[in-house]
């Protein structure tokens, strides 16, 4: 149906997350007929990427790259009103820009890219581990929150987390705290699923 | 929370077609954490868009470019298998690679480009009538079959286009069909609305 070229861009759009041919179709179709300079500003930006944007070296999250030959540094990781000795620990890039949002953490990050998942075959060896004790003495972190998902694989990383950084610094002062998870602002106790409810019970704490 | 340079490319992210802010930043945080190939392929394919996918200028299908000065012209204008004398009248490429799909279209295609709609102030002037017809006469055309949406303003523009051909080619041997509408296949009479039962009913045919 579609010429090879189109069919090309098609298979590239795809592999963009939850777009199958259908939705690449759609945008491939939306690019062609809306003009071209959509199509081809996004196609500049997008083969540029690789030069202006990098994963921090220190923490994961985006940065822009300054010097293409130095390593980048995020603009949380640079700001110096940040509380160094908080960490916050988070799955995804995602994760943190949802709790920036929020606009109430006022320490840095650690992006630990994975989580544990013995589902997927990811073990602890494939984490950040080292990086990460690494980044808490080189900080003198006193706080780790461990902001992980409240899933089955995000608390088992927590768990994790909280056991190796025990093992590995065990004779600091390091805190290791976890986020809570309960009934969300807004939402309804009866359509709270059981173990959310569960969870809400166990956290409680005193007015 | 995000830095310019990943902002503005999350804006032109956002342009595509019911790609909201989240879903634009999902896309640029998978570009950028799985390798650099993606994102710089997908980028230079974009960028070259408008010099490799035009509409092809006899149907408005998508057309490679062979030549940079010359009009784009369709692998199905180009088919000389295609019968000349049948042409099919979509609203959008989209509706003419579902067809295409289908695989029982032996004529070629005219794309309206969009559908008259009081509601978003389309009116008869802003269809291309005019190429229509000249594409009709050019091609010694003997069917056309409507093939827009069986929506208000699919159904508004099949009988615009039946009243405008009538008056413009009234003493030729045109013939203009409208693609059937009733339950579809593999549907449930059931679950079918009353309009489309409707439509089955006043369309049924001899067995």
């Amino acid at each position: 149906m579609l010429s090879p070229k189109a069919r090309r861009l098609t298979q590239l759009l795809a592999r963009l997350p939850g777009v199958g041919e259908k939705t690449a179709q759609r945008y491939l179709l939306y690019l062609l007929t809306s003009g071209t300079e959509v199509a081809r500003e996004l196609g500049e930006e997008l083969a540029r990427l690789p030069e202006t944007l990098r994963p921090c070296v220190r923490c994961g999250n985006i940065a822009e790259v300054e010097h293409p030959n130095e390593d980048a540094v995020c603009a949380i990781c640079r700001d110096g009103k940040r509380d160094g000795h908080l960490l916050c620990v988070v799955a995804r890039v995602h994760d943190l820009v949802a709790i920036e949002r929020a606009g109430s953490m006022r320490g840095r990050y650690f992006v630990l890219g994975k989580l544990l998942s013995p589902l997927e075959g990811i073990g602890p060896e494939e984490l950040p581990l080292a990086q990460l004790v690494a980044r808490i003495r080189e900080d003198d972190v006193r706080e780790i929150i461990v902001a992980t998902p409240p899933s089955v694989d995000g608390e088992a990383t927590a768990l994790l987390l909280k056991r190796e950084l025990g093992r590995e610094l065990g004779d600091s002062a390091l805190t290791v705290t976890r986020i809570a998870s309960g009934v969300p602002h807004g939402g309804d106790l009866e359509f709270a699923d059981p173990i959310t409810m569960g969870r809400a019970l166990s956290g409680r704490q005193k007015l």
